[in-house]
């Protein structure tokens, strides 16, 4: 009675990493260190990065190590990473998450497992937070690949609305090393201010969120974010011992990381 | 006299064509035409050809026509239409399948069918033919997206021994307007003899084929071959009229076609 | 003296056309037929379409036709034709542009030619237009290949206004089947007004341009535009009759036509 | 003993690496420091690697160290990094390096620098070093780009043979770290004895080629090469620190290091 008791009080979290974004003799990040530590991981599908090799491999290392698996459908621009605005079509959208989404649930099924969820990668991410079409559009997709799929996107983004829209679960997601505007978008990479390079700061900022569902935005107010899913970047440097040091925090402050 | 000895007595053979091998404002066949004579449809699945908006589109033709749906892998060679010979290691091969098979059964189960067969297209079509490593390779790919799968490969090759072997049903494929060489193969497109321009000379072959069991080769010995399905090439001129013709030519003779 | 008399009343205009624009086993245009009608052909350069061999044929035919020879270098987005807005930063925008003319001038030179002009194909076109650092990384990277090449662009846009500030020669472009915006932008493709479907409207649109300096805009109002050269689409249907009528009316009305 | 007299005495050697061979966010090489080793730059031109921004960076960089520029053309197959083999036709091939190499040519003369050499890159080049008519194909691409330009080819090979046909300087490469069959062949990378991994092993090979002319042979025998260049592997592990060993054992063997 105790054990369900305190279950229910309990707060808990996820953190999520990209992962399989090398692209044949090209690395990068450390995929097999990152499954030690997160809970989710958000597979590259072949188009902003990735190819079979890495799909199929990053997919049998995340099912041993017990990781969710996910995918995470990118923009068809290779050279730029899925990180370029490109200006698309609802359908050119639908087809491009439904083509991608579709690899990662053959490949998860074949080797055994269960595809989770769809977290879409970069400026296709950025674009469908704001752009309530393209953001339906990805939903649809997902919805339409497998209707228990959930959909992450973030905090207080039109993707979440989406997911609603056509009957998805939802996760939303934080970022412990980028920071915001006060409406609750992400500052962009192009901004020099984009990222926290401070891991101490970091660390606080994924345990504040987690626990007030707060954050500090640019201009000093505290916007208010859902921490259901923590992102961890996978490509930077130290990721791996920052992924570390925000679990150990969370863990810390008495917070359950789970999928 | 009775249906079921009848039923038992008679011959019938598949037609297949290759579909949605178009890329972006690129068209390359006549895919819906095609699709009220085959009886299975081979879907490029965005590496030697195709891309999200054409896999989608043929998936959902090919359903509403009624005609099986398979996967069309082919090698990552755009540029070259997957016709070029490429080396490919037997791992590479594999996750090449896996990745592309992949794409066909979630993208058709998304649209509520079931995905039925896999031929691999062009150079990866005849290296495996000959190449038992690389046919291997293949068909160890097919099971593991699902066992159910019929892998279709040329009549008396490797691909057909590889099936078997990793308990894949499999599909002998015959061409209605290829030439042949005496040891069974498929005389290379490089060679001038390669095709049968004349329709006449086709339909014959394929009839003959089919109902004999037999090919007469170039150089003029009958080879015997097992014509479970026949190849209608979607990417020449004339190919919705020809297969036509090859359709009624074989109901004519009384051989049923059917997937 | 008559002549030059003659020559300084005579009006001109360029009439060009966009070529090589197939991609391997995919053809696109009738290029050969275009040749024999316009004055400058714009060489698609391998990123929004074309491929080596594309490129190579192209110059050939081009140079053979007596045809000047010019680079269309377009958006790294092959799926989409270069037709989608990419957000380009202006130094990716200098490197894209500085690739695709160098290989134009690179063979254009090999065979014996050379490189007259760079016209910029599709969404880099149209954003060029608008957006005067694109425009200026245009003109920087035209400039930096070969300072006496004619950059081409948009009547009255920013690509006019850069190659004159990187010190290029400049062509005015109009389009004879394209409507236009009071503001002299070009309707876009998605509106379905964009193109002018009655050949007769088009021929008549084109001699005015031409001698008039003027176009009716979707609103009904005159807009002035100077057409120092004209595009002749050649990926539509009917291109070749459409261009040949074009000629014809705009010799009729005793403007010469020449490069 | 005066200075001409030693000066034709002297033995002088290239030492050549493969410089941009990254693609967008991924990184390859250590081409900086590279440079302030190597006397001749390969540059990757966006085919096996290599996109328009490492191009123009590569070439900046080249230029400024002072270093010979070259281009290093490669197959259609970036997945494969170029390595894996690929059946192109003669003309296939011609029209692929005359793109690659013109790419290099302009870019190079629009820093103002001049383009030096091609030397074709992995796959490509092992074919050509035994194919005759590959070699043909890029030795006549490359005249029909300039014909002052040097090509370089495995000593011994069909490269050079096709470079001296059609009136091209060739310069005769041989591998530090690379092993050899008794035909003057390099041993295939899928071969485990493939790379020699012991620096000091690697640094006396290149000693004994360019003084000796002579390479130990897998199976014991001393094979004959004609050592004008030495490749330098910059995408391997400690590729400065060994590429630095090299250059000073030359030197402190009295062998001058020049393009």
């Amino acid at each position: 009675m105790n054990e369900a008791k305190h279950s229910r009080l309990e707060l808990t979290v996820d953190l999520n990493a990209d992962l399989g974004e090398g692209f044949g003799v090209y690395e990068l990040g450390a995929d097999r260190e990152l499954l030690s530590v997160v809970t989710s991981a958000n597979i590259a599908c072949g188009f902003h990065a990735g190819d079979p090799t890495t799909v199929r491999t990053a997919v049998e290392q995340a099912l041993a190590a017990g990781t969710a698996v996910g995918a995470h459908p990118g923009l068809p621009d290779r050279l730029g990473f899925g990180r370029r605005v490109m200006e698309l079509t609802e359908d050119e959208t639908y087809d491009l998450v439904l083509y991608q989404v579709s690899v990662l649930y053959g490949v998860t099924r074949a080797y055994g497992g269960v595809l989770k969820h769809v977290k879409p990668h970069g400026a296709l991410y950025n674009m469908a937070a704001k752009q309530a079409p393209l953001a339906a559009a990805i939903a649809r997709a997902v919805a339409k690949v497998d209707a228990s799929l959930v959909l992450v996107g973030l905090a207080g983004s039109e993707i979440l609305v989406a997911a609603e829209r056509y009957g998805l679960a939802s996760r939303s997601e934080v970022f412990a090393d980028r920071r915001y505007h006060s409406d609750g978008s992400l500052v962009s990479r192009s901004d020099p201010r984009a990222l926290i390079e401070d891991a101490e700061e970091s660390v606080a900022q994924a345990i504040r969120m987690t626990q007030d569902g707060l954050v500090r935005a640019l201009d000093g107010i505290d916007v208010p974010v859902r921490a259901e899913t923590i992102c961890i970047h996978g490509d930077g440097q130290h990721a791996v011992n920052f992924a570390n040091r925000v679990r150990l925090a969370l863990t810390a402050a008495g917070i359950v990381v789970t999928a």
